[in-house]
């Protein structure tokens, strides 16, 4: 392990000449910047939080900090969830909250770039009136758009859009020494050499810090509709799936969800979901240019969730109807988080016919172990978010069954192909379940691949490898 | 640069013994094994051709070559453009020609497992009775599924459904020193540390050893229907690329072409191309669940591409008729080839909004050396692929003047925010070229990447890094 210095009166002088106003240190920090959206996994303050305004802020606070042996965390709005952006071995927190200009929409080649720190949810503003979409959207809409990318976020719309690597043609990135390197471009394919954009895209700032984003757009679609179809049970919910994908109606969104998390959102939002017939529920999204071109789609999966077990399918047309679905849906995370004490998380993906015997088995682990456990997630592409909640367990008593869950919920999603993470990444928070997931070799690999890209190890040490 | 040792009598026996009737060597060795498709790039026999049957046999061989620092080049099926299989510092070759069976068609997670060496013509075979279908459609349908995974090959169809690493799921990949490992599977997202798939996807056989490979299907398109659209030149045709990629049709290809290469074609394949009015052409394919379903789209293209300067729209929807066109785009590579004693290709790839700028660049620069330069290639992705054609030229005058070619559409494709290979990769023939557009601080990240991998360097010697 890489021991770090202590960042000194000296190294404060040198970054407040080289940002004035924007660097903090000592109680100046807000406690925000000690974790992130999981406070489970711990608090950590760091010894500064420096805010960049531009690559060469970021390229001089690196090559100083790699000079003189400081850990650096980059972080954007702190919204990860498995602590990607907290700073456990201290030094400067090296911020891209201010970085959030939308640089360039480039219709004809249908690109935009942006700085790190731009918000997913004020990007739309961005392509007003240009027809055109971006299509990733994952759940959190103030995570930054910096932070997508260094994690590769997923989203519900992933099951036909792909998730958020599949729509970084360029990145700018500042490598541990200082020097900036330029990725990929506005080219939509690319067959030059190791794709070391591919590489950075996932890598949660251990391998560079990334100050511009060359972001793919697809002309928006222009109309969609959601159904939702009510089951008797979750297996029968989760067993559609297969024949949902395979119908070939392009669904752009297959998610699950069951009875008790509906029921944690409708107390959370103080509003009722749309049916209450049901103990779980598929929820279909199509994307189309037309109503019009929707409707055989619709009938086609109509025909099949009816064939297959589903009581009724609802069609959610308008805005109001699909408001208060897709709201619900939206709040799970926040509702299981306001319905608990505290929690952990897993987020796992599995090939997505063993979906349903993956909830099975965490229904079973969670009962066993005596610990509530709940899910919802991703149908369509086998990314599952279980939650183990420690409701008014003992703080000893909870964080030995919750490790036990944990645990066996790894285990389980290894013996069935499956892998660590889907969509959240690893941080600090699930480094072990990663080795014991893919081992020394692919483990030693990464590692190669870490002291290439950053000898000295200060580029948020302590996280993925 | 590393050295290697020949390999002996007792080289020959150990591999003999390990898989007896499968190892060649001096006259036994076939001259095909000497090059790949382009001869233009050297003759370089190897001192070995091995077959593999099986990861033992590589995992095998590899740490045997490892352990006596053999080099050892991967090879399938010898269709690349780039000398990437080609035996440049001796050594073995150990092909994957006799490891092409489909070893399974998961029809539930819709993905499909193949050993390397099975054919891209062959695999649709497999997937017969499924309704499944897989994407990528490189050219050369010859070539095998493990080439084209190590290429990142691309194809005709990546406008709508993307490039080859967008379907490789899973690999099983033996390392320089023998060990074997799992990467992905079927999982279709993933946030689990860097991602060491989308690293050997294009990596050319110079970081592992494809041994297996699982690859994404989708369900099968049961309709489509191609739109041929003649203009008065090539600016005018190219110069529609965008507006026809931003209408919200979803085109699945999008191709442009020559009058000059449609006439190669001609006489190639002693048939007539159905249109004869135009110098130029914009080809657009449409897929679909049915005709009816394609109607809007087709009527929004027709309208929009005769607003636009096309003298006509013609539509192919029969089957004689889609193979008129699209087999004359198919052997535009094999009749420019015949046209000529001999050529070079450069693969380049340009963000769209500059395809006509490049395609009139390369026009301008073999007029002014003197050297005749055809092109053709996918404008809906910006992949160009220009050929210099030596006709008659002597060889010194030839030697000189391709050269010079080559430099400055290398040179123009960079000053346009190119990048020097599309879906052809770099091998030996185009490493000048990668280090010239990467530049010095992302090729060391490379061959750091690379000395993680192959500390001995035993792997693919001579190419990409």
């Amino acid at each position: 392990m890489k021991t770090f210095n202590r960042v000194t009166e000296k190294d404060l002088a040198y970054f407040s000449a080289l940002m004035p106003g924007r660097v903090f240190s000592g109680e100046a920090i807000s406690t925000d910047y000690d974790h992130d959206e999981m406070t489970e996994y711990g608090h950590f303050m760091p010894e500064a939080v420096l805010h960049a305004l531009s690559t060469e802020d970021v390229s001089a606070v690196l090559k100083y900090c790699n000079e003189h042996q400081i850990a650096v965390t980059p972080r954007g709005s702190g919204t990860g969830l498995c602590g990607g952006c907290v700073a456990i071995h201290g030094g400067v927190v090296l911020s891209t909250e201010k970085m959030k200009r939308v640089l360039e929409v480039d219709r004809r080649n249908m690109t935009a770039t942006v700085e790190p720190g731009v918000l997913l949810m004020e990007f739309p503003k961005a392509l007003e009136g240009t027809g055109l979409f971006y299509p990733p959207d994952p759940g959190e809409k103030t995570a930054t758009m910096g932070g997508n990318a260094m994690t590769n976020a997923g989203g519900m719309r992933a099951v036909r859009y792909g998730v958020t690597r599949d729509y970084v043609l360029g990145m700018e990135v500042v490598l541990a020494d200082g020097s900036v390197i330029q990725l990929g471009g506005k080219n939509v394919k690319n067959s030059s050499g190791y794709s070391l954009i591919d590489l950075m895209v996932g890598s949660e700032g251990t391998l560079g810090f990334l100050t511009k984003l060359t972001v793919k757009l697809i002309p928006e679609p222009k109309v969609n509709l959601s159904l939702l179809m009510p089951f008797d049970d979750l297996d029968a919910c989760i067993g559609a799936v297969p024949a949902v994908l395979g119908c070939g109606c392009e669904p752009t969104a297959v998610e699950f969800m069951e009875r008790e998390v509906i029921a944690c959102a409708e107390k959370y939002l103080g509003k009722q979901f749309p049916d209450t017939s049901a103990d779980a529920y598929l929820l279909v999204r199509l994307d189309g240019p037309s109503a019009e071109a929707l409707r055989p789609a619709m009938d086609t999966l109509t025909d099949l969730a009816l064939s297959i077990g589903a009581k009724d399918v609802l069609l959610a047309d308008t805005d109001e109807r699909k408001e208060s679905i897709w709201n619900a849906r939206g709040a799970f995370l926040e509702a299981i988080k306001g319905s608990t004490s505290t929690m952990d998380e897993c987020d796992v993906v599995v090939p997505r016919d063993v979906i349903p015997a993956f909830v099975r088995r965490s229904v079973e682990i969670g009962r066993r172990i005596g610990v509530r456990v709940c899910s919802f997630g991703h149908a369509g592409d086998g990314n599952l978010h279980i939650y183990a909640c420690r409701d008014d367990m003992e703080e000893a008593v909870w964080k030995a069954a919750c490790e036990q869950v944990m645990d066996e919920l790894y285990a389980a999603a290894r013996a069935m192909g499956g892998e660590v993470s889907g969509e959240h990444g690893i941080g600090h928070a699930k480094r072990d379940f990663l080795r014991e997931s893919v081992g020394e070799v692919q483990l030693n690999l990464m590692r190669g691949i870490k002291a290439a890209f950053d000898p000295n190890g200060i580029l948020n040490p302590g996280k993925v490898v």
